[in-house]
């Protein structure tokens, strides 16, 4: 089904179901005139018992009766005719129906029935369906405007090599002609509706391979296959196609209820936020950001590094772009020497030749000083990226300028982003448009276009620099074990991974008591080995810093006591000796995410990540580049950089540890459900991590609390 | 000279020297044009030697020939004439002179030098000058265009109550014209250029007392007398009216290079950001924030509490506003229960009555729905504003349900702010601008807004709680300190304020050696008192947890070796003995600044202000409220809350120490330059704080490190 869906595009003909004449509020007479009038070159046959003709255009009174071949019907009539029209698709041999009818999943139980109805149909009679509940689906490339609503009466909306797949259809919608307006098109646009078959991840997938999608754009509510999505996410970056995704519903997904603090550490956001992080994803939140990003990436170049120019004609500007690169991490080196003398032969010499340049066109009286300021700080190789600001340029000045732009930036692979007044500037920006040179309506947005191009240049880096497996697959050996296991076992388990515990023994009661050497060094702690106690300090079953042998089996003696009375029932499978560890704590941890599958959590340990959230997440497995990323992300990596006199901690130990512990639940997705390496000490460099305490919770995936979003 | 503006603003009539009659790019042509039919009634004098008539209007060879009387000359002459033209001005008993013409301070040393001789001739004539070096000024009201640039070109310009200063021209008429455009309309607009007369804080001064003035705006790029700035914001909460401003040049104010942590914890761009946090100012960043926050406050409502109801017409936009609210620290409280009753008379029996509430104009059959359901939750006492999305809504539809939203909104003071698509209900927002209902052309904007708005109120409400001075003046005996005071020195300072220091003693060296008994409990620690020394622990003159006398000694002759061998030139002023505490950690500190005074720095100890630069900042004197209120700011707050099994600390205690500190820096401001408390000792709830280590520098105030963007 890869390869299709090309008819549901590029259908010879379309059916429409319950077609009407009315072309103002009504759903199956709105596509009636945009398909008759907006260019579509396929025939259009209305469907319809009460008419004979419409429109001008032959009615049928059934789809079976429709000229052959067709190939998409788009279905307009009462939700309770729906299945039995779908039947007759089938029947009458068309791939694809378009339900644009509502009264399904979206209003309660019994929508929901019919909903199940429409599946079953679409399944028995082989047609692949769209919707319902959706406001249609558009090729603007062939003037198809397949639905209803705002968009589908704008026949003026541009067409272009972005695609879109939508949760909401008037959201979507709005969002493509709001692009239209200002010069950014569409190709293929689906509103995917109560998704009863062909699924958002489905089109995503399909888009994504095709040549003329250079962008492809996504709202999303939720999705079910998260592993999909994560394959989605890398195959963009193999094709070097950025996706642009807006993800709303968040803020209802209530924190996981759970043994472990990892899980308390996530959240459906967060886990979104992993997988979009992981692939060739962009995060949107705004309309414009959906605007000036498509508009970035569509210039076809991406930056190198994080060094920009700014370029200006008003020194104003150039303060607040200064800032703005300065926000996201840009550094504004000074113009190189040869640069400078460049700049030198048309700048006067009061002027500053620095960086942000302020290329005043009154003070040079050269009209094309901006253009050769670009082209000599293209030249430069400390420039990656050019930001250039002008304030006012109307009329044959604008075009002319705009048009000498675009000869500089044709001679150059470096993004060159220019931010000008919209309003004041149509004859130029219609050059920039022409010649794919990206614009912006403020500086800041500019700014904020060139970091999302940096961010994707950092995403293919990443992707370049990927580690293979280096942690071969082990058998553990489960038995039959299920729920929490205990402290002693669950290291055992990470051992044969490869992560290092502290030393430590078990030891039977009566063993630890006839004990005549300490088989460890001391001080050491005293814990319960206990399957049905996760949480030991609570249930007083640790003792930290016993000094000899005797006070070791003393503290056994006092743990033993403590949870017979706070845990009568739990079971006991020995006493741990352990010897006492040091270095800086971290908590590493797992959460096997029902739709994402293992999701790896890395926090600096106790106030960092608990009360601050400091943490950061990934969808296993994590590869050692990766890994080093995440330790990046931290807010409080300066920590293990050795902060207030601390030496370096061992980086590379750290996340050698997450690596490994994302293998563990890669390789045994089917029985673990969380791990908590809780606390790991990281020494100083070069002495390894050992995790101190650890957790490992057995069973189904951990299902989110709430379940509301998707 | 507080009300001495108005003929700037309103000149009987206007003089143009260096006019000419080139309206192109010419400075001295555009105004004249602009002036004469652009809807100006007052007069308007050309002023050129070269010409009689100037576009009809009779022209004079010098601006002493220009008929009386004249209020206010617009100077566009070579840089070199201007000092000249300025005390002609004087002598023909003009009062204002606006001087456009650039060559001055912009360009380097020659252009200072004649600047100050413009500054010279306008104290000597007595004519108050705005600029040089800006593009002129604006009364939309009176349609007087007296400038160059866009927007002066621009007779469409609206006129409304918005006003603005701003320090870069071509930006700031930028967001001028982008306001007029979308329904925001201004009336007095002022470039200020290189204000080497009338400045920034003047006309903020000025405008923000007109009753005409609702919204003040000010585009800044520095200012010099931050006291002023802080009298105007504190101002601008007493008249119940917000001052928008949009701060550029933070970026390369690097930290200031200081002795004391707190000034290494305070940068230019922390210090502006606390003053705007302490009066009626809302920093702004973006275009767009321009113009919703001002169209927000021009609703003239506020909120009274974070409850928002969203009300959508697509469930798709709900679930996003549901993000941004949340995001935005607001509730959605579900609709109580006579709400509900209400909502139940017209929605669908399946449709979901809640918060957000989707009412799908379709379903409902009644195309007043949406009104009747804002109608309800402005009823409801569980609402504090309403966010309205409609995606979809053209010509008369468009234009009787905005009509009927407001009625809705006349009769309720709850802020109602309107979501939708900007490009396709031009009927609808007409008629918005005319009821002063706030609408936006995206949801996140809607939501942003709400929030502006929320933060205005909750600074009303603070101002409205402010506390007085619970702190008496002190006399301090300075004598003849100047520098670093040593750490004993410095905590009798701070005791003199009621700031308790731990219990310690001082003892020549001689003294100490002779002790018999310890006159403080063990532990201890011994430290060198030096004026010379202020980072102790790095000469090796620190030592702690001492158990006994002998001890104690032991130490002292230690430290005194190790700084005899460090810092062999240091006066030693004794030894100090000194009892251990314990408690949160926190660092409290003044920095007291060229421009604003005492800053006051609150931070937590260690890792969180240090390495995550985890600190909150405000210009003293700060009241106990307002501490409160820097308490709760710090991210890490919830440590002093209890995280982690900790008690609560005492809160009341530290923002009386914050408090305190402040009242010693006000009142000695001549005298201190800096105060590090690090650490403040925080105990737990009623166990009051301690300060552990302490350092005052006197002097002056600490200039910035680097100072040009100021």
């Amino acid at each position: 089904m890869k390869h299709g869906f090309r008819p549901l595009f590029y259908p010879r003909s379309v059916a429409i179901v319950g077609a009407s004449s009315n072309p103002g509020y009504s759903v199956g007479g709105q596509p009636l005139r945009s398909l008759a009038t907006f260019g579509f070159k396929g025939a259009v046959h209305p469907v319809n018992p009460k008419y004979e003709v419409l429109n001008d255009l032959p009615c049928y009174p059934a789809v079976g009766k429709v000229p052959r071949p067709c190939d998409l019907a788009l279905v307009a009539v009462a939700a309770s005719r729906v299945p039995g029209v779908i039947r007759e698709c089938g029947a009458a041999g068309i791939p694809f129906a378009v339900i644009l009818s509502s009264g399904f999943r979206e209003i309660g139980e019994a929508g929901a029935t019919l909903q199940q109805q429409v599946a079953e149909a679409a399944r028995q009679s082989g047609v692949r369906v769209i919707g319902p509940n959706c406001q249609g689906i558009m090729n603007l490339a062939t003037r198809m405007f397949a639905g209803f609503g705002v968009a589908f009466q704008r026949p003026d909306l541009q067409s272009g090599p972005v695609a879109m797949v939508t949760q909401s259809g008037g959201f979507g919608y709005s969002l493509v002609t709001r692009a239209s307006d200002v010069g950014i098109g569409f190709n293929y646009v689906v509103s995917i509706g109560n998704e009863c078959d062909v699924s958002t991840l489905d089109l995503l997938e399909y888009l994504l391979e095709l040549d003329e999608v250079e962008v492809l754009t996504a709202y999303i509510e939720g999705i079910k296959d998260g592993r999909r999505l994560l394959a989605i996410g890398e195959r963009a970056l193999a094709l070097r196609k950025p996706i642009l995704v807006w993800k709303v519903g968040n803020s209802d997904s209530g924190r996981r209820a759970s043994a472990s603090h990892t899980a308390n550490l996530t959240s459906d956001a967060t886990v979104y936020r992993a997988a979009f992080r992981q692939g060739g994803f962009i995060e949107i939140g705004e309309v414009h950001e959906l605007i000036d990003f498509s508009r970035g990436f569509l210039s076809r170049k991406l930056p190198r590094g994080r060094n920009v120019t700014v370029i200006t004609s008003s020194g104003g500007a150039g303060v607040l772009l200064a800032d703005r690169c300065d926000e996201a991490g840009f550094r504004l080196p000074p113009p190189a020497d040869a640069t400078r003398g460049r700049l030198r032969e048309f700048m006067p010499e009061f002027a500053s030749v620095a960086n942000p340049v302020d290329v005043t066109a009154e003070l040079s009286g050269d009209p094309a000083a901006l253009n050769r300021a670009v082209a000599a700080f293209l030249d430069d190789p400390a420039t990656d990226q050019v930001i250039v600001y002008r304030g006012n340029v109307t009329g044959t000045i604008g075009r002319t300028w705009a048009t000498g732009l675009g000869a500089v930036a044709a001679g150059s692979d470096k993004p060159i982003l220019v931010s000008l007044l919209q309003e004041q500037s149509r004859d130029a920006l219609q050059v920039f448009n022409e010649h794919r040179i990206s614009w912006f309506p403020t500086p800041g947005r500019a700014a904020a276009a060139a970091a999302a191009l940096m961010k994707f240049s950092d995403k293919l880096a990443h992707h370049a620099r990927r580690a293979g497996r280096h942690v071969p697959r082990q058998e553990i050996g489960w038995g039959n074990a299920s729920g929490t296991l205990g402290e002693f076992r669950s290291k055992r388990v990470l051992a044969a991974y490869g992560i290092r515990g502290v030393r430590e023994t078990l030891h039977s009661p009566a063993e630890l008591a006839a004990l005549q050497e300490s088989p460890l060094r001391f001080p050491l702690a005293v814990k319960i080995e206990s399957p049905d106690i996760p949480h030991k300090s609570e249930a007083g079953a640790v003792r930290v810093g016993i000094g000899d042998l005797d006070a070791s089996k003393k503290a056994a003696e006092e743990v033993l006591e403590s949870v017979r009375r706070h845990a009568p029932a739990a079971r006991i499978d020995g006493i741990i000796l352990q010897e006492m560890a040091a270095g800086t704590e971290v908590i590493v941890g797992v959460v096997n995410d029902a739709y994402f599958g293992p999701v790896i959590v890395l926090g600096l340990g106790g106030i960092f990540a608990e009360v601050l959230g400091d943490v950061t997440h990934r969808c296993a497995p994590v590869d050692l580049h990766t890994a080093r990323t995440m330790i990046r992300e931290l807010k409080g990596h300066k920590v293990l950089l050795g902060a207030r006199g601390r030496p370096e901690a061992d980086l590379e130990a750290l996340a050698d540890t997450v690596s490994r512990l994302s293998w563990l639940a890669w390789d045994h997705a089917d029985r673990i459900a969380e791990i908590d390496v809780n606390p790991l000490f990281v020494g100083p460099a070069g002495g390894g991590a050992v995790a101190a305490d650890a957790l490992i919770v057995l069973g189904k995936p951990a299902l989110d609390a709430g379940g509301g979003s998707r």
